[in-house]
């Protein structure tokens, strides 16, 4: 409240530094930070608590832009309160490798928490930062120690509303009763086609008090301080429920073409730019001004977050020595290292131990690791029977009035929501404290597709448990039988896509998942039994691609994954009796791993002088990087039992030897055959 | 109304079919058909018009099962009925080559509208068919000729509602007003992890009435077949909104454990199964029986469907003689066949035209043939603008009161859905009047990809106008730029992806696109200006792939797609002049059309003898099945200016050549360099 000349200075030099780097760049966005400018202001200075000297101080405010477009209000504030974000920064606006990108990039741009601007992400990503906050409280806080007891605020606009994956998880949201979590909905009434009248005419506010929120609504965006000031503490006042507050604004304020599209995505034109900082009592000649006094109102409020860290400071070394073993667990998370020794628990096989289904062998894992690894938080997008994500003794993660759970719980029922879980997971690791993993049928990671290649892009460690990973699962028939699927995430950079072919394998690639800090995993896992394999171990199977089977003399080289590297066993004594032919198998379990061994590794394993045919019952897109022929399914499968269905595509070891002896045939007249793994030059990375 | 005992055994007998169905097959959902049989009963009885003997009669009511999984719901009443499903077709229920496979496949099985099973696909699917169905009345009926008045019925469980995909079709169902569409969710209370409690809380009521549907509410869905009538009719009365029931249900009613998720997608057990039939009064040491009585009821209704097609088929003839070009427009629609001659309006190009963005040439293409195609409808997701995907003078597709548009209009204002214009975009296709295209920017038809692969997987004719196709969107940044989109699609069996590189490979991606009855298109488009090139034909482009530019004696083929493709143009020029190499150009617009091409064709585009060397901005993977070396982008993009992000990965001329002098210097001591189109053995197709 006493909002003063002094605010509006501040807000309209966040409007005009978002109207000239716009126009420097030539690209971008001026109309959402115009029109947001003034609950950005409220927001920041009355209630974010944060630190621009520290912008991963563990109890700080989350800030989610989830329309990301908007970027150059996010990069104003971040400028202004003095985060590591220069003058010159902002002047890079959009240009190749400033940390000013077109959409806010967390692992680039200090003080951006997560990666926003394909929309829906930002808002989904703001729940998963709520739930790992009340996990983390629940988990940490002590009696006088309220140690993490931050809020989440999210902006957004009406293109997160309509994407789906913010109706997941606002659903989820609210079934969470996330008190700790509030969204503010920029009501500008435009988007990119014109009026929302439109395609988007629903009532918005009912919406979301029928997933259980709090909403509030503003009138007056544009010039009401104190009714924003108003809703955002009422909000904070809710504690049981996620808020709404439903703000009017108008989009590109102050230009001539306010409250319309025309602001949206393009910079104003250079009279229309002179006519606002006239407006706005500013010297239209000039530009990239921040009035001293500003930036002084700005660096008070910084002192003011950074002043709080330092008591915040005292009272985690104060818990240090009174929770001993809290405060070492909780610190060691935060530097991303794993409990010392965590690695022993990983089950290993041996040929005597049974067959069992690798997504069984993967609730193994879990369920071993569990207790050393206190900061894994699983879950299933309503699968987990199916999944076997869910460790003997779990404790959901739930609001304690539901009696189904509670906040320390680390098992979420995220409910038939894939998108929704990436999104999620993808907040949830962003927090520092957790490391998430969510189950469903590899098929249908491909709805979560938009979050998936966030986590890679922005360089987050999280796992998919993706179960049922082909045509093996049998009678559910081609709808739910990935083809495509593994294709299209090897394809994803830095993401691992691994398919582990027996126990050992499956510990492997949970060990390299888990190590690896800034990388993204999908562990694709079979319904059906297999059986535990000669010749595999951890420490292979770690450099994601290795020999399983070696032949002196040998006529091919078998390549596999997964629940086919146990029919190559069979198709090698098979190749031998009736062939009399020599075949050697390497297991590839995971392409990114495998890609990143030295040449001189990747040549041991894949030699010259000897053809190859890869087998795997899925698209043969990308197997010609490791081998000479391809026997895959590049068509839709068939609903059938797995071993009926096998046999229809002659995944046997006769149809594998059928291929290998035409193999051999085809390449035997080509001298010095060369091993796929020499290249002519180095790809870029 | 006046239900009787006899309608009690026609639901039993649907209960029990679908409990022995699962029960032979050791696979499937009892649950859903089990608590579902009495609505579905009254339904079919009831309201639906339609007639087994011809299932695709035009004007028949729609009926979509959202969640496929409870298909023997559906494939009983097909049976029952009379649709050529025979009792032996139950028995083979989810085997190999049957036409009962684990979920609906419309391609596969008589009577089922479209492929279903992913959750939250029908639904969406079933907003296209009411979009198609007002479309299509709104252009052929006439005064006293009704042609198309059908109703499009969707059931639907919790997991569609949870998926994001039915949030944003609903929501745009609400918007449109569309009257003729009907939804009934089974509200039984119980997900694969349990109960409902455990995920999904939310007000359903509230949630469906905020987007402006009409909702009703029925209590005892197991039993109240006078309240099930009651409000399905209290919907039809509603004529301005889509409607939702939410009908209360006992999944597995009738089972030891009925109300339990025990039920919902296992087999009941032996002892279990007996006590049921005893319960619904049928032999227990009998299985798949239908009492003579229940054949009869169903086959009147049938017969009674039939004499409606009949009468309808008078009014038709008589239509012919009234409004002959109407009638030979609608009924060369429904033989999927295109006007004669429509392909005389693409544009054809030379090199003197001037150079054009991809997504500007698609628009030419659009304008210049949708008079010509009165069956494209067309749409983009709040991208308009930048898709370019509305030609001058559509009018858009809304609701009249909206003064937006109406009915008859052929452009769709999707708001910021993908998932959802996906979803939707299949059910217009398949009700069977229309070909649907939808614009958005390439990386987000990713956020689709559910819908996608069931445009596949159900042979569907319809386009994704993708435009801002990679890196050379520039500033956006990498949030935005695909880079495994591509091999994605590529992956997918039966889906055409093109890329073309000027105006005449445009042409030829429609031509080819809209003459494919049976499968769906991507058409990526570039963002930037693309020059017209010397060599392109539509002739030639429409084979998938084929030699730009020759060269007698060439060193290497350069191989690209695409914006990629003229500067390969510029590389042949520095080649040349720089180290004296000689080099072809081989364009490959669309990898699936190249690929059905004769072998013969393959090895003169790409011959052997000759190293060739791939170019394109994205994931190299695939690539390896056309050419020796790949030069891509395995990794993400960069935010700045278009010529900017190009030369910092040196996607240029200089960069191209140096990787073609490395690859020619790599294969030069490789006699008889052998073309990647040799292969040792065939792919199952």
């Amino acid at each position: 409240m006493g909002y003063t000349e002094k605010d509006w200075l501040a807000i309209n030099t966040i409007r005009l530094l978002a109207v000239d780097a716009t126009f420097k760049s030539n690209s971008g966005h001026p109309g959402a930070p115009m029109g947001m400018a003034p609950v950005a202001h409220v927001l920041f200075n009355k209630f974010m608590k944060f630190n621009p000297k520290n912008p991963k101080w563990l109890n700080r405010d989350r800030f989610v832009l989830s329309n990301g477009h908007g970027c150059m209000l996010q990069y104003a504030l971040l400028h202004l309160f003095g985060y590591a974000l220069s003058m010159d920064d902002i002047k890079s606006f959009r240009t190749v490798d400033s940390i000013t990108p077109g959409h806010p990039e967390s692992h680039d741009t200090p003080g951006i928490e997560v990666t926003t601007g394909p929309l829906g992400q930002g808002i989904s990503n703001a729940v998963g930062l709520a739930i790992a906050q009340a996990q983390t409280a629940a988990t940490f806080n002590k009696d006088g120690f309220p140690l993490v007891d931050n809020y989440t605020y999210t902006f957004l606009g009406d293109g997160c509303l309509m994407e789906g994956v913010s109706s997941e998880a606002s659903s989820l949201a609210g079934h969470l009763q996330l008190g700790n979590l509030i969204a503010i909905y920029d009501d500008n009434q435009i988007t990119i086609d014109g009026d929302t009248a439109c395609a988007f005419t629903e009532d918005v506010v009912k919406r979301y008090e029928s997933y259980g929120w709090h909403v509030e609504v503003v009138h007056d965006g544009d010039n009401d301080l104190e009714s924003i000031e108003k809703a955002i503490q009422k909000c904070k006042d809710v504690t049981d429920k996620p808020s709404l507050i439903k703000l009017k604004t108008t989009i590109g304020f102050g230009s001539l073409q306010q409250g319309t599209h025309g602001v949206h995505g393009s910079p104003l034109k250079a009279d229309d730019i002179k006519q606002v900082k006239q407006k706005f009592g500013f010297n239209p000649e000039q530009s990239f001004v921040v009035p001293q006094e500003v930036y002084d109102q700005y660096h008070k409020k910084a002192a003011e977050g950074a002043a709080l860290e330092e008591e915040w400071n005292k009272l985690f070394a104060d818990y240090a020595t009174k929770y001993k073993a809290e405060y070492a667990d909780l610190t060691r998370r935060l530097k991303g290292d794993l409990p010392e020794g965590w690695e022993k628990n990983l089950p290993t096989y041996t040929p005597k131990d049974a067959a069992v289904a690798s997504r069984k062998l993967s609730e193994i894992v879990l369920s071993k690791i569990e207790a050393a690894v206190p900061e894994l938080i699983g879950g299933s997008a309503d699968l987990t029977g199916s999944n076997l994500t869910r460790w003997k003794g779990a404790v959901d993660f739930q609001p304690p009035s539901t009696k189904l759970g509670d906040y320390s719980g680390r098992y979420i029922r995220y409910g038939v929501r894939e998108h929704g879980m990436g999104a999620i997971m993808n907040g949830i690791a962003a927090y520092g404290t957790l490391i998430p993993y969510g189950g469903t049928f590899l098929n249908f990671v491909s709805y979560a597709a938009g979050a998936v290649r966030l986590s890679s892009l922005s360089q987050i460690r999280l796992i998919w448990v993706a179960t049922h990973d082909s045509i093996g699962l049998g009678e559910d028939g081609p709808t739910h039988q990935p083809v495509e699927t593994l294709a299209h995430f090897r394809a994803l950079p830095n993401m691992m896509v691994w398919r582990p072919a027996d126990g050992n394998e499956t510990s492997a690639a949970y060990y390299v998942a888990l190590t690896s800090k800034h990388t993204p995993s999908i562990v694709a896992l079979s319904r059906q039994n297999l059986p535990q394999l000669e010749g595999s171990t951890i420490d292979k199977a770690i450099k994601g691609g290795y020999v399983l089977h070696d032949e002196e003399g040998a006529d091919v080289t078998l390549v596999s994954t997964g629940s086919e590297v146990c029919i190559c066993v069979d198709a090698v004594k098979y190749l031998k009796e009736k062939h009399n032919l020599k075949a050697r198998i390497v297991s590839i379990p995971c392409f990114e791993v495998f890609d990143s061994q030295s040449k001189e590794y990747r040549l041991s394993v894949l030699p010259d002088g000897i053809p190859s045919l890869s087998i795997e019952v899925m698209s043969t897109m990308g197997w010609e990087r490791y081998t000479h022929e391809q026997f895959g399914l590049n068509r839709f499968g068939a609903s059938g039992a797995y071993k009926d269905v096998y046999n229809k595509f002659e995944f046997t070891p006769e149809g594998i030897a059928k291929r290998a002896v035409a193999t051999v045939d085809f390449w035997k007249n080509v001298p010095n055959v060369r091993s796929p793994v020499n290249r002519a030059f180095q790809q870029l990375i």
